[in-house]
This record gives C-alpha cells, sequence and structure tokens, in this order.
C-alpha cells in the first residue's frame, strides 16, 4: 500500500527523502507540470492535477492508500484535498502541516487526523536558541533520528544497517 | 538587550510570539513596508530596511543586541544579513532558519552558530505519522511546552503564573 502526497510545496522534498529512507512506495499528485518532470526524472511517482480532484484522487487509489500527507506552502489547498481524501476513504490515515498556526484546527475539521505546524516548532527552537536556553540543534538533530519506537539516533545506530542519518553535516 | 529580528516571513509571527512569551525586547527589521504598518500597528518594534545593510544594523544596533534571527523564506537574504551581522558584531549569538536544508551549512559559513531546518522537522514528523510510527502531535506539543532547562510543560506550568501555553486548542 501507498503513500499519497497531495501537492508540493516546502516540505514535499523532505517528505520525499523520509518516505524513501523508510522504503515506503508513494505518489506525489501535484498541479505543477514543471515540477511532475523534475520528479519522474528521478524516477519518483507523480503525476500533474489538481490534488483536490476527486478524479484525481480515484486514480491514485486513494481508496487503498495506506497514508495521504496534505503539506503545501498552501493552507487553503491543503483543506480541500483533505475534504476530497476524507469523503473517498474515511478510514484513510490524512497528516497535514498548517502553515499558519491558526489553520491547525480548520485543517482538523477539513478531516486531518494529525495536523502540525513545522513554523511554530521551528520558531519556538530558534527562540531557545537565541536566548540560549536550549541546543537547537542538538533538539532538532534528536528529533530528526527518532526512530519508530521513540528511541534515539544512538539505539537506532546500533539496530541498522550502518547507514549514517545525516549525508553532509 | 534587545533580540534583533531580520526579515520578515513565515517563521517571524512564531518568533514574534515566543520572544514575547518570554518577555524578551525585540526589534523586526524587514524591507517590507506593509509588514512594518502592520507589526506597528501592534506596538512592536520595527522599521522599514534591507536588514543586510549595514547602516540599518548599526542603527539597530547590533553591537549590543543579544542575539540575531535570521528566518525569513529566503535562504539567500538570510545569508546576506547573517554575513552583515557578523560582521558588525563578532560575539553576538546568530539563530537561523534554512528553508532548503542544503543550506544549513551555508548559513553556517555565513556566521550563524545555530541553524535548523524547519522543513526537515516538519517532513520527519508528518512521515513518521503517516507512517503510524509516532503520535507527531505529542511530540510536536512536547517540543513546544519545553522550558529553558528541558522540563516538560507539567513542570512548567507547575512552576509558572497559570497562563496557558496554548490559545485555542
Ligand atoms: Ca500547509
Ligand atoms: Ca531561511
Amino acid at each position: 500500500r501507498h503513500v499519497l502526497v497531495l501537492g508540493h510545496g516546502e516540505l514535499t522534498e523532505p517528505i520525499i527523502e523520509e518516505l524513501n529512507e523508510a522504503g515506503v512506495e508513494f505518489l506525489v499528485i501535484t498541479p505543477d507540470e514543471v515540477v511532475t518532470r523534475t520528479l519522474r526524472e528521478r524516477d519518483l511517482n507523480v503525476f500533474t492535477a489538481d490534488p483536490s480532484d476527486e478524479e484525481a484522487l480515484e486514480r491514485a487509489k486513494v481508496a487503498k492508500a495506506r497514508a495521504v500527507v496534505a503539506a503545501t506552502n498552501n493552507d487553503a489547498e491543503d483543506a480541500l484535498s483533505i475534504l476530497t481524501a476524507r469523503q473517498l476513504n474515511p478510514d484513510v490515515a490524512i497528516v497535514a502541516a498548517a502553515t499558519e498556526r491558526e489553520n491547525e484546527n480548520k485543517l482538523k475539521r477539513a478531516g486531518a487526523n494529525t495536523v502540525i505546524s513545522p513554523a511554530s516548532i521551528g520558531g519556538h527552537l530558534l527562540v531557545e536558541s537565541a536566548l540560549e536556553r536550549s541546543d537547537s540543534e542538538a533538539v532538532a538533530r534528536e528529533l530528526l533520528s527518532e526512530d519508530s519506537d521513540g528511541g534515539s539516533a544512538a539505539r537506532r545506530d546500533a539496530d541498522r544497517d550502518g547507514s549514517t542519518p545525516t549525508d553532509d553535516s
């Protein structure tokens, strides 16, 4: 079963990286043909369509999807995509990113199970660092390396095949 | 001593909220006059200038600043602002947000002490939730409520004056 990534924005590349790393099949639906071409050149599954369009989500087999991710920079577009996905699959897990924190609740009401606000998290971490209250880089590193069981990077590295979680740090 | 917020982007509002909550004096420098007017209407300290301009940062007393935050959506602009701030104050703490993860190292080389990538964190949390590996909302809540000493929300709520960290959840 596949994960549907609806739309394309700042978070899409990190999402694609995470899904690839997890070895999960996924399909991106974006209205932007240039994005489609770029992703297809990387052998990723993608097609061009409005991700809030019922036919597009049917074609993407939303009824059989493992999960749906709606995380463009445009919360209104995310809301529409979520409404469509929820209508076509009442049971699928839908996760979303609210670009503005005040939209968290709206995306939930549209049908998302989980909504986070990366800007709120980022702003918090930056201010904690600016005020020298905590080492936000370390917090971020720890967060990014957390495993499915909530384990730390050290635990995961011991569990895994020796590949490192970061590429150029 | 004040915190300088250089430029304006998606993260600025969360940053302003955090700084206000911490009771820290701050000054926003943005090239966007409309933003300046909006912030000034809220009685916030702000002026219109290019935040990579030496004179602007001198006027903003970067030499005496407690910290500098560079977190616009444009990493190139952040890099220029950081270079200017670092040149005028070799000792100030500079924190930055890389919109694209591959720019983390560039912002560091420009002079930032701490660089995080909110999109990477957001993408990670979303995929962890989509794959039902962890409850990312809970992780985000915990993160946002972490205190200066790394304590949990519960600990902080016990320590503080009874104000709640969230407004509408
Ligand atoms: Ca969004
Ligand atoms: Ca940036």
